[in-house]
């Protein structure tokens, strides 16, 4: 496993928005939560949220408060064996190298050409930064956007052999689809790469580029041979993880969510701020407990630790979803 | 006149967000845009908008694309004798004043107490800098809102006597909901403080916080008594100012807008930006030019000076309107 923290990771995270037409997202025929078990996690879910949307109930959550927030690597997509921001960076490197030949004697560039991790990972934090930096800026937003449309439609993962925006969860999908069935408006909350995220949100959670808040590199307006443009600067604006989630969510939601889902040590902060607002709130954690159909790992990770969040999860009283247990499904079938 | 530029004054503009029930925004009724009169502007806004919306035609946009964009200070409400914030932010300096004895021999609080803009304008930008975070940090996020809306419902405007969120132009309300009724996302991007316009743009203008893009100062995310809190800091974070607003834009919003409209030269970048994108484009410039219902200033105006987006908008085909002779009123009737 890669020994880097993944708030140092993602500080040079962020990209090209996109829209894209087609969707892939649950579409709610008979009973809601299809690909969740007849357990305790599903009838949890659905219990609150009709409870929230029940007029006259002690709990009734107007429509327009109803914001559902959820983390993204790890909670709606698969995180291992690496974020795939990083792993995306990587592919770069690999496809700039030839217009780079000094390259081949300079660090972390060398190591980063072979695309092994674990050796990457020696180089610290201050070689994936540069490598971040490196494939993220100098180009405007609709150059980068494009970038991550190409790799996203070829590259495929190491494991399952698969494109990596298929690699989403299935039940999590469901749940977007009901809570949106429900009324509620469902953002995410990543300390990825806001514009990387941008380009597959839609297509594949139903979810719009307006509903998307996550890292930031700095942009800069231009004007550049007559045409306006925003340049991609190699300089962080915006870390969107630990206690940046509540200050994310603050500024660009300006509401406090009813709903919070996450999965690590990262979406921590989120949970708190979520849950200790008035009224009905629920905070729920994905927990990977299925080594055979996804990974399995929580408190020793490097990537994905999840730790404090899981004794928060008992004290504080949120849903802990037991991927094995739970889902009947991980992915969707392709 | 204040002789103080908008961007240094905006630069400490931020604000708590606060959703209100109650809703003043025009409801369509019969003819669209009733308070224009039937001339060039009023047609051509209507023109624009049947293009975008007829399936089919060869300026179809897709309603998720239908973004519309506005400044807040003298497109949406009035900006004068001063920025309503800053109007603000002086009435909060002697509210304050009784706990501060100090203030009665140090600048710029001495002058900010006696309320005299013209005698604080001479402090220089560096002395509104002071008052600003003196009055807009140092509370949390509820906090802020608290005290913005007690203001808001109380203070009244010194030429006009009634209260500053009543001075919303009826028109401009009336193209909103317009807009709104096709479909469109309609968003406030505006220099001044996000937080501040939270308190106010739902109830005012039908505009949720989560589509407000504004000026901020930094917020922390902190655990204090046991409680989660966002705490202000006197620190500049964004400011959504000329060059800033098509960043502010893609930041926020991730796509184009498809409208944009404004009335000063701090909205010169974002008329660029949006009105270059590829397809049906539509800028409108505010002018005022209505001395007895309103104001009458543009060029050398030091509050929402008009010049270079006045030029642009005859090269670029922009559409000017005429506040004296295209609108039927101004204000809505309290």
């Amino acid at each position: 496993m890669l020994d880097i923290s993944r708030r140092r990771l993602m500080q040079t995270a962020a990209v090209g928005f996109a829209s894209m037409a087609a969707s892939r997202v649950a579409i709610a025929d008979g009973a809601p939560l299809a690909s969740w078990n007849d357990g305790a996690a599903r009838t949890r879910i659905i219990d609150f949220v009709t409870a929230t949307v029940t007029e006259g109930g002690a709990d009734y959550v107007a429509p327009k408060d109803r914001i559902a927030v959820f983390d993204n690597d790890g909670t709606l997509w698969c995180e291992k064996p690496a974020y795939f921001q990083l792993l995306f960076a990587l592919d770069r490197i690999k496809a700039m190298a030839p217009e780079h030949p000094e390259w081949k004697d300079k660090e972390p560039f060398k190591r980063a050409v072979t695309g092994d991790l674990e050796s990457l990972a020696k180089q610290g934090e201050h070689g994936l930064l540069e490598i971040m930096m490196e494939t993220h800026a100098g180009m405007n937003v609709d150059e980068f956007q494009a970038i991550v449309a190409d790799w996203l439609g070829t590259a495929t993962h190491p494991k399952f052999k698969r494109r990596y925006d298929t690699l989403i969860f299935q039940p999590m999908l469901e749940l977007l689809s009901y809570l949106r069935d429900n009324e509620y408006e469902t953002w995410i909350v990543s300390g990825g790469g806001i514009e990387f995220l941008r380009t597959f949100a839609e297509r594949a959670y139903g979810i719009p580029p307006q509903q998307v808040v996550g890292s930031s590199i700095q942009t800069v307006f231009e004007i550049k041979d007559g045409k306006p443009q925003l340049i991609r600067l190699p300089k962080i604006d915006f870390i969107d993880d630990n206690a940046g989630k509540p200050v994310g969510i603050n500024k660009f939601i300006g509401k406090r969510p009813v709903f919070a889902a996450g999965n690590s040590d990262g979406d921590l902060q989120m949970l708190q701020w979520t849950t200790s607002g008035t009224g009905p709130r629920l905070g729920l954690i994905v927990h990977h407990t299925d080594e055979e159909r996804e990974f399995a790992y929580d408190r020793k990770s490097s990537v994905g630790k999840l730790d404090n969040a899981l004794d928060a999860a008992q004290t504080e009283g949120w849903l802990v979803v037991d991927m094995k247990t739970e889902w009947k499904s991980v992915f969707p079938a392709v």
